[in-house]
């Protein structure tokens, strides 16, 4: 076991991501991350949102073996409406059918709790029903102290093209609360996953982002999944998906579990697939709702159910260019049709549904039916299954339960906004979770890019959450650099759209990095950026030196010629031409008995005004300030 | 020498792209990819655009220091209004100072030639000149074979938005000439590069991209300079500008012109500034003059001219984030607060104009003025600059010398429509030529991405070609693979506006790759993707056995379970279900008489409305076909 733990140890990434100073904020301490400026810029700390956990904070201990701290344990106490029961035993088939002797499997958790939460008889436990009941739990505090980023110290304005959506200019417990009562955002938060930072999944929230992780009949290691998350969550992922397959999935999911600070979600068909040998015409619906249980008690905050997947839809995809591409669609799609009978996942929901208000797990109701192509894009497969989705969106809500509808897949740009108009009709406004889209089918290798361009626009136009594509989408499993490559490309989509819908603090970053990219502060330029590492990397290798992180050029231009330099240039010439021009109208003024202070805008452009007589050549205006222009 | 030159040799890229033949289409022996698929798959091969030239034919002998062969040439000569004359003799200052012993140079190209070619007087080689008086050139011809890749034998369905573009179901010559004709389109084609093949910018034509090379102050070669060119076109750069600066200007270009196949484009102004070392105030319209000559005769296809850069539109930029971030602009705007004067690029304009014609030379408008960051994008200096290139446009319109406009730069996603539309109003639907753009600022090192996104969206509002961003963008000079990241992002990102704006030929490639994709013709996947060698590398990574590309499954579910799978066994069981159906309709029909030949779709309709009956369960219809939609 010595080898094994040791290798866990290493295999986790910790430490602070560069230039980046871990905050607690608030009564609840709040988790962020601060980005500090060089002081010669005289500017503020800039507040990002961090999803990294203590894994970034000098001051926690780490150590997987042990799980992170239980956050919200005693507030869901607190509230009186839990028990405290024994787990159902874990059996060989959860893991694959691993003997007793573990051969072939992994370390099992060593702190695995004997005891689980879920609601009193009588009770739920979601959010969404302490929301409807006028409840501001701590985690809708700690979500609406996590959105804000302290923009309220922020002087923003507003500027974007939101698309309907209902963005406040500061996000109160309160917004949070009503979000959340009328289903148009959701906290996915596992009464089991009390080690979880809550955070919101809305329209009107920030985009969030998710990455899947998973080992695979092709093998892997629990050390490494375990770090895919932690890595995962490092550069921005704000859920993650452990889509695990083959052996050991009950355990790895434990060890992800207890060391995850984000929700995890999972495809729980899967895993029943599993247990029955693969063959999916021997699924039931006991196999699948033991699997319910099983890693509900486990703590999983989301659950991907493809119940929309509906016998009379299977037909609709049988002329489609790629059939049906999810997993969970052609399970679901083949016992239909081996059985002919409708979805056991459609005609039980209602007892799903049950299950998830007993542990406040959210619905992720998957779109087993979404194209996997262009050509199958916007079908009437796909949009069948959406309207169904629509319909059990309605009847989860009647339970209080929280939902979120997933996406395509792979849409041409033109057909992305039908897309988001209709999930939004058809399903009240739960919050839309989508795979990319990807808008190409012709670049595998470059998937995460396809898919960054759709993401970035159905971002835009009102998706709640992006799930992200790696490089090798289509072509294998991705490795850590995929993972990381996919996590910051949709971090940058994700961010892409805050600023097009016009969200209040989104532009703040942007700014304070376009000054420190335009002041030649390339320090500040890097730690501002989504990968600092990277930036910092590719600018050493054109310009290796230490001194050329200081220096007033770049390697574009060189120390000779550089367009900013120039630019600074222009500006000193135009305050000193302004200066000038001030003594001048105050000369004029103090003769007029006026008092001046200072130069405002409006002497600005007065300023250029004057510098337009002075240098006027031959009757022709040269200098048009603001308030005139030649051509409109 | 013999070091020197077995450097460039082995410098320069060859052979055919992974899976693809070189084919020459047409009487003019077009140019052409195709890639062949499995013989199991019974399709065509696919033809796709190809911008690589004689250096992916194996049939060609490739010699750099002896050029192209030169495709033009004779076209040129029957046109019958070209005269011969000596060239403008190199001087020292046109390679930074470089003494007459040439150390520190780059060898100067063997093959130059001593005379060139431009107009008669009063003869006009514009393109545009030939289009307005209803001659259709070879060049035309050429475009209108090359554009269609062979869509006249393809049954297209028309689906896109397209913003009001006029795109053609089939590509003639005299469409070609009418675009040209009426200022929608571009051949760039200097007289004095006749190695290049025809190709055309304009929103009616595919989407173009282009790639920028060139040396810099910090250093490169001649022979890696070549290559970027080769390495650029061979993964689909349309145009390659040359942005060098420093020394070796006029022969890293020579080499590069005489070797390129595609248009290449300049900043004159770039190599004006070296000319005065480095100094802006020193500029004149003389040394500019000159410049424009020396790059004339050498070939240069487009001239980068920040005409718009206004002296009264200097000051709108003090207030911004970061100023002037364009060279050009930069360069201009600082000769005007110098001078107190307007700038000579404006003022001079027909003068540029009347050598521009000469050798047909097109202009790209620049945009000196454009937005270095989100908080700058269409701003006043931004559309103030752009009026004026309209206001030029139509100047240069009026001598029938050809025009496109850049355009910026670092726009978010919600203000990027506003730009592509002002530009037609403002340009008269001249071609508009885009950097980007960035969508957002906080990505360095993935800047590829935040304006592939942009490109990607403002290519399917109308931008007739997008100029490519690295990763390296904004903090570093690119490598090799950085051209190619940088390249194959452009060309995904142009194929989804081709795509989104229902261009009748581009769906076949992601339709066939989609078949490829669902079959597990892995080798046909790669083939047709924009990066075969990635795409299989990065195959091989999780499964590199030769088997596996063979093998019906892939890495993502293992051999076990495969969604794909599923979906044939779902296909397949539509199918036998519609044999039953058909064998029990052809009985039915054979009673009544009627004949019957296969299967039509409407049949298949039937057919699953025949085992909606058969499989009715409780009244409830569970097979709903294409005919009836339970929801909507």
């Amino acid at each position: 076991m010595a080898d094994i733990n040791s290798k866990l140890d290493i295999g986790v990434t910790t430490g602070p991501i560069r230039g980046s100073r871990k905050v607690h904020v608030g009564p609840l301490g709040v988790a962020m991350r601060e980005i500090d400026l060089e002081p010669s810029s005289g500017e503020q700390p800039v507040r990002v949102y961090d999803t990294s956990g203590p894994y970034t904070d000098p001051a926690a201990q780490i150590d997987i073996r042990r799980g992170l701290p239980q956050l919200r344990r005693q507030w869901q106490r607190d509230r009186g409406d839990v028990e405290e029961y024994t787990a159902r035993e874990v059996r060989p088939e959860d893991n694959g059918q691993l003997g007793p002797d573990r051969s072939g499997g992994v370390p099992a958790f060593p702190n695995v709790a004997k005891t689980v939460l879920r609601a009193k008889p009588g009770a739920n436990l979601s959010q969404m029903h302490y929301a409807r009941r006028g409840i501001i739990t701590p985690e809708m505090e700690y979500v609406a102290e996590r959105e804000n980023l302290g923009r309220a110290r922020i002087a923003h304005e507003r500027d974007g093209q939101d698309w309907g959506a209902s963005i406040p200019d500061y996000v109160t417990p309160e917004f949070v609360r009503d979000e959340v009562a009328r289903g148009r955002a959701i906290i996915p938060s596992n009464v089991n996953h009390p080690e979880a930072e809550p955070m919101a999944i809305g329209r009107n929230f920030l985009v969030k982002i998710n990455a899947n992780i998973g080992n695979s009949a092709v093998a892997s290691d629990v050390a490494s999944e375990v770090d895919k998350m932690v890595w995962s969550i490092r550069w921005g992922a704000d859920t993650v998906m452990d889509l695990s397959t083959g052996r050991n999935i009950h355990d790895t999911r434990e060890w992800i579990i207890r060391n995850s600070p984000v929700p995890i979600g999972t495809v729980p068909i899967y895993q029943a697939l599993e247990k029955v040998g693969g063959v999916a015409e021997d699924l039931t619906w006991e196999i699948f709702r033991d699997t319910l249980i099983e890693q509900a008690e486990q703590g999983v905050d989301y659950f991907t159910i493809h119940a929309g997947v509906r016998l009379p839809y299977i037909p609709m995809t049988a002329r489609r260019v790629t059939g049906i591409v999810s997993r969970g669609g052609s399970i679901m799609a083949k016992w239909c049709l081996a059985h002919h009978k409708e979805s056991f996942l459609y005609e039980r929901f209602d007892e799903i549904t049950e299950i998830m208000k007993a542990y406040d797990i959210a619905y992720s109701l998957g779109d087993g039916l979404r194209p996997g192509s262009i050509a199958d894009a916007n079908d009437e497969a796909q949009f069948a299954e959406l309207y169904t989705l629509g319909e059990l969106t309605r009847r989860a809500w009647a339970q209080d339960v929280q939902v979120m509808i997933e996406g395509p897949g792979h849409v041409p740009m033109h057909k992305i906004k039908e897309n988001m108009d209709k999930q939004l009709a058809a399903c009240g406004e739960a919050p839309f979770y989508t795979l990319g889209p990807l808008v190409t089918d012709i670049a595998p290798g470059y998937d995460h890019i396809t898919s960054g361009i759709g993401a970035a626009m159905i971002g835009w136009f009102g998706t709640a959450m992006l799930c992200y594509v790696t490089p090798k989408e289509h072509l294998g499993l991705p490795d850590r650099d995929d993972v990381k490559v996919g996590v910051v490309t949709y971090k940058l989509a994700a961010h892409a759209a805050d600023l097009a819908k016009g969200h209040p603090a989104a532009k703040v970053r942007d700014d304070s990095l376009s000054r420190a990219r335009f002041e030649f502060r390339w320090r500040d330029q890097f730690n501002l950026s989504l990968d600092p590492d990277t930036a910092e990397q590719y600018h050493d290798q054109t310009l290796p030196a230490e001194g050329a992180k200081t220096a007033h050029f770049c390697s574009m231009c060189g120390p000779k010629f550089c367009s900013m330099k120039i630019t600074q240039e222009v500006r000193d010439f135009a305050a000193k031409q302004n200066a000038e021009v001030e003594s001048f109208v105050a000369a004029e003024e103090a003769e007029a008995g006026l008092a001046r202070v200072g130069m405002s805008d409006q002497d600005m452009e007065t300023g250029f005004a004057e510098m337009s007589r002075a240098y006027n050549e031959g009757g022709r205006e040269l200098y048009i300030g603001a308030g005139g222009r030649e051509h409109d």
